[in-house]
Formats: structure tokens, sequence, C-alpha cells
């Protein structure tokens, strides 16, 4: 699945030798939020565990692991955590894992690195302790709480007591604590809302890990927290571990809910089309960024906002003033990280107009299904 | 960018072994739907041109040239049309081609097939012909008519006939006609107003190209459609060709617009949570297809319904009586094909439960990235 054509290609040194379109990453900002999100866990007795979906890039995670405050990596999928294996001892797969290919992967990794992963039912305590039985291994689970986004997880309190003592008691398994993932209060822009909801969400959290510990059940880990919630659920007392991910690169949705993160990259483009004064067509379409949080925006060109993303064609209303001409290269900034990243594979690292490096998005898609 | 981990995976033989998410294509209905498109340009004078960015996979274009009716393939960038030229002599690059990178590959390209390009101004014209006669070859174009989008395009008439009296005089380069593609008019759901609104948009074109006849310039090629609107564009006389792509595959979306072509297509996904007797979770998320065109449908499932799609789940509401449960299979149904296929690296091939065989989607994304 090599392009016919890629080995004629010479590696760009400059923006302008980039084809298009590309994803940017913007080095010294991105070392900027790291180092930053790095200082804040620094002096807590919460510490990071950055997630990996939101890049998929094994250089980015390096730079997350030796700015130093994580305790490892989290994952969504065991693709993604074959790939950070090779980076880091300690994996969290934040996400139910229930198939028994999968969880026979995880059983394989498990005999190479630490490995926990979410479980909110018996079925999937099950399949992964027949994993790690068949592997003649210990996976690591958390228990997935429910803190309101009604998507997984059991209720917290009985519920999640009931599946602990199962998960505690299963061969195969050791129970290290409780997860909840308040998704659906990362994008509050008013920041006394959000304080006040994540405060309260994640206290049903900390009582059921309690409740499990009264119990006589080691619970160790509660893992919780995004981007948008880092330092509020990062200071709640009895919560050990944050998953943020988004805020090394941010996006256009978070960069309005107000956290201190820089935007560190955008989709870079060419303008194939100028058909009138008010309208410049770019090559940067719905392929090469999503539009699930809303258009992108464009970076430095005063007065331009994008008012289709089609999937070849980025369509921006620019003032007749605008001098951008055909064949000239211009920035969008997407507004959403996670699948964005995912569309590509590579990014191109720049500091300034200069390209210093090309980063694999390694686990870039379902990195089982490649050829 | 291999998985570390791919080569231990066995080929799967059914659709219970293939890991989750990924992309299913139903040959039998694919082949009904290229059949029944063909069947229809076999008569006419005006033939298809199916467009390769609706899938990207060698295989289905393959597919679609051995069915007959067709004078060649659609592209809409040069990295599909790199892949495509294993496939087939006659290439149109539907989209303006202004980088001088980009250009130069199509100088390369057009060593080795027939390739025309979409053209829609003086600088984007000088360009390619530079790029051309660089190659020492010859680069065919057409003129890029807006026919009502309003994404790129000159305007028909005077600012089409002045555009193509440039390409024809440009060393380097041969007129071969005009274009425009009614993309706004595809998803009109009334028949006799989609109807009404194609031929009114494809006069002007079908007008532009006589008027550049009658300066005295060649004007052979007058290319339109898509799968809205192949069987009205496609009758309107003067035009040539068409340059339909979804009705290969089809989606939810074209599926409520009423053309005769079936489903072929899904995502198979894993239930991984049923937190309550009327919600189940699916690991088949926002990163395996694109929402662009709203929620997937459940295929199979009665009373389902997908009421969130966030990057790694489909969150779907069931009837309490619903027997899904942890580990069974569920497909789903996107609502945009493009943008979708894009995500994924191969199409396992189906036959019922059995999987026949693997596709690579080998023009996904932009091939001149990969390592």
């Amino acid at each position: 699945m090599r392009s016919p054509f890629s080995g004629r290609l010479m590696r760009p040194t400059q923006l302008l030798e980039i084809p298009t379109p590309a994803l940017l990453v913007d080095v010294a900002a991105l070392d900027r939020n790291i180092a930053r999100m790095a200082a804040f866990f620094a002096s807590g007795p919460c510490r990071l565990r950055p997630h990996f979906k939101a890049h998929k890039t094994p250089e980015i995670a390096r730079r997350q692991l030796a700015a130093g405050s994580c305790v490892g990596v989290t994952c969504a999928t065991v693709g993604e955590a074959e790939v950070a294996a090779a980076l880091c001892d300690d994996l969290l797969i934040a996400n139910e894992i229930v198939s028994p290919d999968k969880c026979a992967r995880v059983g394989a990794l498990a005999r190479e690195v630490a490995v926990t992963v979410a479980v909110d039912s018996a079925a999937g305590i099950e399949a992964l302790a027949s994993a790690a039985r068949a592997a003649g291994v210990s996976i690591g689970v958390l228990v997935d709480v429910n803190v309101g986004q009604g998507r997984c997880g059991v209720e917290a309190g009985a519920a999640a007591l009931a599946l602990a003592k199962q998960a505690a008691s299963a061969a195969g398994l050791t129970l290290r604590g409780v997860m909840g993932y308040e998704g659906h209060l990362q994008p509050l822009r008013d920041r006394a809302e959000r304080e006040t909801k994540t405060r309260e969400a994640i206290r049903g959290l900390v009582e059921t890990a309690r409740s499990i510990r009264a119990a006589g059940i080691p619970c160790e880990v509660v893992s919780s927290g995004g981007t948008g919630t880092y330092d509020i659920s990062g200071r709640v007392e009895g919560v050990t571990e944050i998953q943020a991910g988004s805020y090394a690169l941010m996006d256009a949705d978070y960069g309005s809910v107000g956290v201190p993160f820089e935007q560190a990259f955008t989709v870079l483009g060419t303008i194939v089309s100028r058909p009138s004064a008010e309208r410049c067509v770019a090559d940067c379409g719905h392929k090469s960024m999503t539009k699930d949080h809303g258009h992108p925006s464009v970076k430095g060109v005063e007065g331009a906002h994008v008012t289709a993303l089609n999937d070849e064609h980025a369509v921006i209303a620019v003032p007749a003033s605008c001098t951008l001409s055909i064949g000239d290269r211009i920035q969008l900034v997407p507004s959403h990280t996670d699948p964005t990243v995912n569309l590509h594979d590579v990014f191109y690292a720049v500091e300034g107009e200069r390209v210093v490096d090309v980063w694999p998005i390694a686990a870039r898609g379902y990195p089982e299904h490649r050829q």
C-alpha cells in the first residue's frame, strides 16, 4: 500500500516543499504544552497518564514521558497499546476490550509490559480473565464507572462494588482501581459550571473507590479527567491519575474552552482556486480534517473564514482585499484533534518555515488491518 | 508504520474472525450496482468515467472497468491518479492541480497514460503547461465551469471561453473540453426538483462547450454528473461523460435520495458494553466512519438507532427486548461513503458470513506522505 511514486519524493526541508494537504506540528508549541502539563502534575499527589489516542504518534508520547510527572500512557485501543508498548512499560487501555482476538492480544502484550484495561461487565471480566490465564499473565483492570457521560460504565456505588468484587476474585486479573471519564463536561465554556459539575461527577467515583477499599479489596488507582478538566479532577482528593490527551496538540474547540495550552498543529493546504474576490478554495478538505466540532479556523488571514469543508476542498470566504492567490499556502486550525490526526500518516515537524523532522503517526487507523 | 503485531494475525475467513472495527463490502451487492450503472450507459452516447475518490480501491475500479461502458477513470487527487494508472490508461483528475510538485507528478504520469486535469485559472494553466513542457508530454485539460455549486470553476459563457482559448494555445496542453459538477443538487430528495435544477445547471455547461467550438476550438468532452444526477445529466444532449462514484458502494444519505443502487458496504463493530436494557455501545466510532451526513443507521436490528458517534464508540439506543449482548457483532451503515472509506486500509470482501478476500484501499489518505 505504498504509493507507487513515494520513492521519488524528496524529504522536504521547508513548508513550501511539502505536498498538500499535510499535517504540521509546531515543535516549540508542542513542547511548551507538554512542559506546562508536566509542571502542573509535578506538585500534586495526582499524576498524569497522557492519552495516546489524541495523537497516535510515538515521538509525541516520547516527549510527554520525557517531560516527567507521568505514571504511564493511556490508550483507547489494543492497536495503540501495541505501538505504545515500545515506549512505556505501564499502559492503561481506558476502554472495554471484550473480543477473544483482542483479549488474546492484550494477554500477549501483558507478557512484555504492565497492562490495565477498563471493564464494565461480568462478560468482559470473564473474557479478559480467560485470555490472561491462556497467556499465563496477570492483566490489571479498572472498573469503569459512568460519571454522567452515559456511554460505557456501570453506575457508581453498589453495581460498581459488585463488579469490583468479581474482578478481584477472577483468576488472571488484578483489580487495580476505578476509572470514570467526564467527557460530557470537557467542552463546558463556563469555568465555574465546569468546576462544579466535574467535582460532583468525580465525587461518586472517589466514593466508589472508598467503598471497594472498605470491602477489603485493594483499589489504588482512581483515573479520570481530560484536557478540559485536568486541573479540576486532578485536584479532587482521591483521584490518582488523569487521562488528558488533547492538551499536547490542542484544537479550535478546546481553544475556546479556556485552557492554558497553545494551538500546536494545523493542516497545511494550497490555494487551488480563487474564483472571485471574496472566495478562495484550498485543497485541504474533509478528508484532511474532520468537522464534527465545527469548521476549522484560518490561521493568520484577517477576516477569512471557512464556509464549507467538502471532501477535497475548503471553501474560504475572504475580504476582497485579501491577497491570497493560486499556489499560496494556507494553514487551517482543525476543530477536533483526535479524528483529524487519525486521517494522516505523518506529522511534518516544523520550526517556523523549516521542516525539522517527519514523525510517523504509527497507530493511525487500525494497524491490525494493514497488510 | 506496520503494526508490530500485524504479522501474527491470521487472514479471517468469516465475519467473527475480523478484528473490529472493520470495513466490509458485500461483493454481490457491489457487483449488482456496478452492472446496473454500466447497463444504463451501454445505450447512450454519454459514457461513464467512475470516480475513484469514492472508494480508492483498485479492485473496485477493476470491476467497474470490466463491466464496460467506461471511457476511463475519474480521480480527485494526483495520489489517486498514480494508483489508478496501474488500472486504466485514460485518467481525468476532476480537480485543480496547481503546485509545482503536483504538476510535475502529473507530467510524469502523462508519460505513461493519458491524463486530463481541470483548470479554472490562468495561473493553473501556466503551472500545468510548464510541467508538461518540462516532462516533454501533453497534458489534457478541461475548463472547470461553476454550474451553481459555488466552489471552484469559472462562470459559464465569456469567462469560460476566454480560459478555453488560453488553454488551447498553451504549449504542452491539449484542451479536451469542459466539466461542471452539480454537487449541490445531488442530495435533493424531490426527483422533479432535482431533474429541473440539474437540466438548468447543465444547460450553461453545454452552451459553453458550443461557444468554444463556435470559436473554432475543438471541445469534445463535456463531463458532469454524480450518483444523484447520473440519469439526468447523462441524458442531456451534449454531455459526453458522467463522473459518478458513490453508486458502487452507496451510503445512507444517497439511500434516501431514491437512486436504484443497493447499500454495499458497512462498518463491522463489536458490542463492548450493554450498560442498560435500552443502551448498547459498539467499538465502531467516529474514527471508523464519519458523521458529516448524519449518524449511521443500524443494519438489521429492529428499533435500534445511533444516538452518539464518539471517537471510539457508537452509542446505540435499543428496545429493551433487544438481545444484543457483549461480544456480539453489529453492522452500521455509514451516512457518507467517501470520507468513511478513507479512514480504512482494507475492505473485507464478504459473501454472507464468509470473508472471500481482502482488498487494499491503496489510495487511502495521501500516499505521498507514506514513508
